[in-house]
């Protein structure tokens, strides 16, 4: 099987520091990785959970890529991650099905990992992201 | 801890056969149990990940407990739920942080365990579950 287990859900705060408080009360952990990421206008913080993780992104600037989100939908979930063996078998089944790729390339995510994002168009409404984990 | 990992996510979709085909596509995977639940009108199908799981959820009538959220939002993510060690001591901490409860006694979810709701205002706009498996 490709495709292991949900590697982390993606939730969309406006801010960090109170969306890491609100989520320390609620899931009884700390952020395990803060990271700021420039070229995407985000900054995001990891909530361990086992061998999952609770992933909150924050806009830093009105030009981030999750302004308009957040604008839209407000405050909540974004996206769904699943760990897959191998990112670019996973990309090319895909693309052999004729899902719509918003990385057609793999790319290095907040935790140093490879990641791909799937539109929502083509996964019932959820963004998507495939991450292959590299320790 | 009393959280251990990320048990599932919930994603609502029109139709539970074509959502099927669909996810069954994307993650490789058939679902492991199907189940109409005729109290909150919902039609439910479990994809397994690992210890990880992909719940599709589907109206069964107009009257679902889903049918809003699909007429305001689409297709696409509906809750995440977490495992907890003791479903009973984290909705009771919850209650003490001032948490709004959906379900103030666990219930039986689909799968047969315990099972009960956050209000989405007390987790950041997530719906949010908790679940206490029993195998």
């Amino acid at each position: 099987m490709t495709y292991q287990q949900i590697d982390h859900v993606g939730i969309a705060v406006t801010d960090l520091d109170s969306g890491i408080a609100r989520y320390q009360e609620l899931l009884g952990v700390s952020p395990s990785v803060r990271k700021r990421m420039e070229k995407d206008g985000i900054e995001a913080a990891m909530l361990d959970l086992g061998s999952t993780h609770v992933e909150l992104i924050a806009p830093i600037g009105p030009e981030s890529a999750i302004s308009g989100f957040l604008e839209k939908r407000g405050e909540g979930m974004h996206h769904v991650a699943y760990r897959v063996d191998d990112i670019r078998a996973a990309l090319a089944q895909l693309r052999g099905q004729g899902a719509r790729l918003l990385d057609e390339e793999p790319r290095v995510g907040v935790m140093g990992h490879l990641v791909a994002f799937i539109h929502p168009k083509s996964a019932g409404g959820v963004l998507t992201e495939l991450v292959e984990v590299h320790p």
